[in-house]
């Protein structure tokens, strides 16, 4: 089947070019000057009419967290849900987190994730391994990940005695990810000290949700953040810190990849946009001060007096950053998020934003913070590039998966429940949040997957994707 | 007329695909996957098999100075002549200086720039603006430079007398600048106290090329630069430093950057390559240690010992700096050079790069000091966003100028003179170089200039291009 | 004659001890431990009860400007009025700066500043020499300062066409200096954009005394500070910065520390307490919101909302900055700041504060922003090593002169004219401060000058020092 | 009973004055002026000429470990040996480490340790407290400290299952201090990553001493530095970094106070003179390559290459390190370092410098890497006050404790075995340095202690002294 994507703007992460995108089947197959003369006109089944609008490759988003167990309950978004929320926001690919805990087996984690995910995506899909639990076995089977096609893994410093490995844990795991050319993700936060700290305030009373991030100091993401750059530099092994969110993280960042390491980081929306005053300041009669609860997540909201959401989007545009994930691990406020109504320390951590992530972006393109070429490159390139997906996503090319955006830079999009919201969660983090460009068109592997404001894809459509090494690396 | 590059891995800034790209006329009209079906066979005039080769974009010199008026002579190459040799090295675009200097017209002086090019050039040029006086009738004269396709200007913190400016000059050529949204380049060494320097060392005897570089001591480089980037921050002018050569100056770029500053550098083939150990060492019958004259230029040569050139290339490898231009400003040693046999001082400032930048810096792919990308970054795209020339220059899209290279990876390139040698110089910079790939085949907007190893060009071809604002900033 | 200072708490810069001070004529002779039995009753001829007091050294302040010529007026203290003033507030020794500008000769304008100040000062007096205008025939002059008991000499980055350096001048002068010992002292302040910005200011109608301090931005003491820095690196030179005011500037200052550079600075009483918001807001019946020339001095007064003050203090506390001078330059608002009443630019530059610097300071103590060891060293300690005085000065030990303040930590201290006020000014820039303390006695070279809330000295006891090569470097 | 030091220069650590010291029992009873009128002559039982000599306070050693237990056997200095060997090398006092380990409470640690030291000192000595197993139990036991005269106390972030605590028990531990005003001494080396690395090593056959300091590599050190300075950070408690010695620690200890923290450091004389690669090079016919083990200490040797032993002595001149103590843990080559013959990591850690600091920073003095008082101010001074000490030890004042040496310049030291060593070990790590001055007269509270090349004093003169809280701190 050939799809004809006309007259429209192709968006790439340098620039801009007027061309039509023709897809055969699952492919692009050419970019082509509108109107030039060798081929006449092109004879399509399907024509897309761009005009007045971006076409950009589908975003592809490096961080979700689909079912994920996490104190007593999971995540609400199950890979059918949580895919077809993404493919409604413009997100064609997913880099998912296989998980394994301490005790258990990694191949046992990843097997159990590729079930859960089989069949049930509506878009592509593509796992990153946690190691929960380094140990003799779990280094054994960091072996065979990049067969599997998993050329990243996740460790924490942080949840101790559920994912947290400690420094001899983190080191061994690097230098076996150098000998096979992994890329080390890292939750980057003292783990042991914000418990104590969490531990002293519930004990003190101080229980409400916004202690949370009071406990969570950003002093002990940019230790964790250091120490992690310092391990990966005595071993060699190139790092990439997830959902950063303070600015001294980030200067600790900046200070590595002025040193000439391979050194990277991500931010999420949440980071960009809240703020731990309005965490702070939330209330509503149904949930009262609880209501903070909603933005529970770690890192936590980072105080705007100190300047840390002006330090993300700086990091942004200077490339101290260098991507946009979501960290998406939705929860929902009845028998989710209120399990910690009476100690924060229980409420389950996380944000759901798959949905919005690609639109919550464009809007900093509109307020000037970055630009259409950076946008491109925040939510769809780099993702690709940083985790080998690259060639087949992230880019409109000859020869790439037919992911593609057509995106209206007119069009209008309102956020909240009732509204756009179709992510499995009683409420919207994002609640009328508006913005000014709208997702018109998704294509999949050039299948249409949204259109005239109607989702037209299918469950199982999408396809697990075995990654490349990082392509990013310098 | 049509032309076909076929079967060639096309290689951007972010990645590589295998496209046929079809040009037609002047511009590249498609990229087609090879025997994609929609358009059968395409019947082109001239097919070029790039099988096995890397199909760039033609390389982006912005920084030469042809026929530049310097120490009583002027650079040796000649518009056509120089054009001729950037053809041979597989750059397409050149971006020259037009000079003005203390008390004269920057009319005038673009006027008489524009004669010596026009009808000159074997590929298309460009011109930044050389404002040597500033003074109420050049900040008026920099009101017009943005209609005349002139975006960016030059200012030198060195050579009192001749192009200097100081700080008063600086900072209203940069308020005006910032009116306009021109980008102001900045020549950054402390002149003034060069000029002592340099002239205590001639006293004292010591009048051999060497002592060029011990004069312009990296504290007097870094210092500049700095002070440049604070002028700049009082006046919200977005600033390029040039011929970036001091690792101290790298950091303060880098600091720059990461306090969100719009500061950005370019860094030459010979501060990557060469040395004032080097330049020490350097002697030959026929010059003695004068031989080191032909590495004279400014900024100098730098100490291998003390970690420059290391530095530069991390600095490409982690984007504190953004570019690499020659900075060619060629110089005979017979009547040119020589006029400084007696005294440093007097030796024509100036370098002849512009044929081997696009191999030289190829030949940091095959040793690992870049990737493939980061190459055609630095050669052409960033060169291009940079300066206002992207869509135009600096990609392989449909809609772009057709300035192709066919740069062959299994090729070889020997450098000297009697060898690839094309510029108008009695000696090379880069004598006895040996490069493991080779510039095949360009293509200046459709035009084969360059093929089996032989010139088909014309002088004339080249046309001026009129560029728009940077496209690079942040 | 013999004084005996008994039962004080003798504090130095490093601790504190309970001891009588001993005076035989000029000289302090012994420190003994009270009832100390070796001695059995010391028969002295004046005893002064310092039981619940502090002994300290008396106050050394390094940066006077008695009658400094100034834009077209005169500094409004004489050296009597000026050193008398000093007496009352604590002060035994002031380094006052010699005047050369450009087109005179070094020699005329020392002896000028020799005939000034002899026979006319109440406590010792040393002087720095300023180099207004840097030519062989002041480098010449530099060659004998030292033997004149001058060891230190101060160049101006600001102040085009009075006082102003320019690069290759000031790095003549270090390169002189090093040659001699001498401390090289920096006005760091970009005077020529400075001028540029203030010269636009007023044209456009900003002529009020605010905008003295928005032209002078902490980007041009920043850039000036940074440049000194790698000037006196270049050329060997030790470096002390005067009045100190941007966070920025002192970042510099320890970043060449840091690096190991003697390179060193102070900061003054207003950059400590007062603010440009200050200056903005402050408006008078008589004077309108001309009332904010009093504070106009340079560097300027800093935003407080910036956080200048508290980096200042922070400075203070880590040796950032070392020591606190006044820049004592006092001026009329009557015939003298209004000068400058319908343009800023002529508002002659400088504060009085001579008389308070022990006092403000010592509040520090109270408000614990500093320890009563560091006001110690920061007000007469690290001064009198810094300046080659120590030994004599700076230190309460046997064979010191006997320059002693006893310091009442239970007293109380009102500022203001009308009160405490023995400046020859009309008005006081510290207007309605209050210290928590009470300079009690003051002994210069064992007379007493300052008793009993009366001024007992003599015009013309304070003799000339010649000073020692600084010793305070590393 | 009365002494007289006469004649000698007193050197404070701002200067210096010629002056008598006069001692009346243990304490210093007043500096005089030599000849100073109001005395007549002092009748002094004993009278030192100090004529052409320095006077200073005795040397205040704030690092060693007497009889510690470590890897099996136990330092082999026991207080009688190790304080009179302290004592013939100008330190008068110590402050040694009582030991709490996992599983043993605080109170009987230190009880011990008041049984192994009373009555066998032949100098004053302190404690700080080692907290080796932070629980409930020792947090609480670490509320009484103070009362005992322990101010400071001692974590470490090596030593698994040793010493070690992890950050949870850190973070408390800092909490605890501060409350108390204690101040916290950390090892800060990243013990568990360490591990990891010395096992590999061992595994692998790189067995021999060499390699103890390649394990231990720099990143761990600079790593364990950054996080006590954030969890200290978090907690407000000031911090003191022990036995210093990678550059890039020295940069992290600036940088915090660069940021106004009370964070300080010392290193030790074995981080000034000795190297790595002396290490590597070191072997002897008894004991072949394993002659290395004589400088296995934790923190390492560190290369010279590297440049670490430079930034040492540039940090002690700049203040971003403030003292100099020896971490003096000596053990005999045989039964004692042989043990780890076969294994580096079972080599007991630790070298014998109490006897040598003086001397060894002197000669500090005679090269020019710092100046005479400096000296005075890393030996003695600063640890007094940095410990709570001063005022009794750490000055010579009226009121102060009579430790004093007479230091000769002109006299001549040899170190080795055999030739000056009076420490319990059967090797020296210093053989053959020289040191152009010589300790002459040591007096310990008034007594002589070493004089006329003998040791004078007895076993049992030594005090305890209980230690105010830190007079350093900002």
């Amino acid at each position: 089947m050939i799809t004809l994507i006309k007259g429209g703007t192709v968006v790439s992460s340098t620039g801009r070019t007027t061309a039509d995108v023709l897809v055969d089947g699952e492919k692009i197959v050419a970019l082509i000057s509108p109107g030039a003369s060798p081929f006449g006109s092109i004879d399509a089944d399907v024509t897309i009419d761009a005009t007045g609008k971006y076409v950009i490759p589908g975003g592809v988003d490096a961080h979700t967290h689909m079912q994920l167990p996490f104190g007593g309950t999971n995540a609400s978004d199950t890979f059918e849900t949580g895919t077809r929320a993404a493919a409604w926001g413009g997100t064609t690919t997913i880099i998912d987190f296989a998980v394994q805990r301490y005790g258990e087996r990694v191949q046992d984690g990843l097997a159990h994730w590729h079930e859960l995910a089989a069949g049930n995506c509506a878009i592509d899909y593509a796992f990153h391994q946690i190691i929960g639990g380094v140990d003799d076995d779990a280094l054994k089977a960091m072996d065979t990940l990049v067969d599997e096609g998993i050329t990243s893994y996740k460790l924490f410093m942080a949840y101790p005695g559920v994912f947290y490995s400690d420094d001899a844990q983190v080191l061994r795991a690097m230098q076996k990810a150098t000998d096979h050319g992994l890329l080390t993700m890292m939750h980057a936060e003292n783990g042991p000290a914000i418990d104590v700290l969490a531990a002293q305030l519930a004990e003190s009373g101080k229980t409400s949700p916004y202690y949370h991030g009071i406990a969570r100091a950003w002093q002990m993401e940019e230790e964790a953040t250091h120490r992690a750059i310092m391990l990966a530099d005595v071993t060699g092994a190139p790092l990439y810190v997830v959902h950063v969110s303070a600015k001294q993280a980030v200067e600790q960042l900046a200070a590595a990849r002025d040193r000439g390491k391979n050194v990277y980081g991500e931010t999420c929306p949440q980071y960009l946009y809240l703020s731990l005053e309005d965490q702070l300041g939330a209330r509503s009669e149904e949930w009262g001060d609880f209501e903070g609860a909603k933005w529970v997540c770690s890192t936590p909201l980072r105080s705007r007096e100190e300047g840390h959401q002006d330090a993300m989007w700086q990091a942004l545009r200077t490339n101290d950053l260098q991507m946009v994930s979501t960290d998406h691990c939705p929860f929902c406020m009845k028998e989710q998020k209120e399990l910690g109504k009476d100690d924060f320390r229980a409420i389950p951590n996380g944000i759901g934003s798959i949905e919005h992530r690609v639109d919550l972006l464009y809007q900093g393109v509109v307020t000037g913070q970055i630009t259409l070429e950076r946008w491109v490159e925040l939510i769809a390139t780099t993702p690709a590039r940083m985790f080998g997906l690259y060639g087949r996503k992230g880019v409109i090319a000859p020869g790439a998966d037919a992911d593609i955006v057509v995106y209206d830079p007119n069009g209008h999009t309102s956020i909240g429940v009732g509204k756009t919201h179709h992510m499995n969660m009683d409420h919207s983090a994002w609640e009328g949040y508006e913005i000014d460009g709208h997702v018109d068109v998704v294509l999949s592997r050039g299948s249409v997957v949204v259109a005239e404001g109607e989702f037209k894809g299918t469950t199982g459509h999408g396809s697990y994707l075995k990654r490349d090494l990082s392509q990013y690396l310098v």
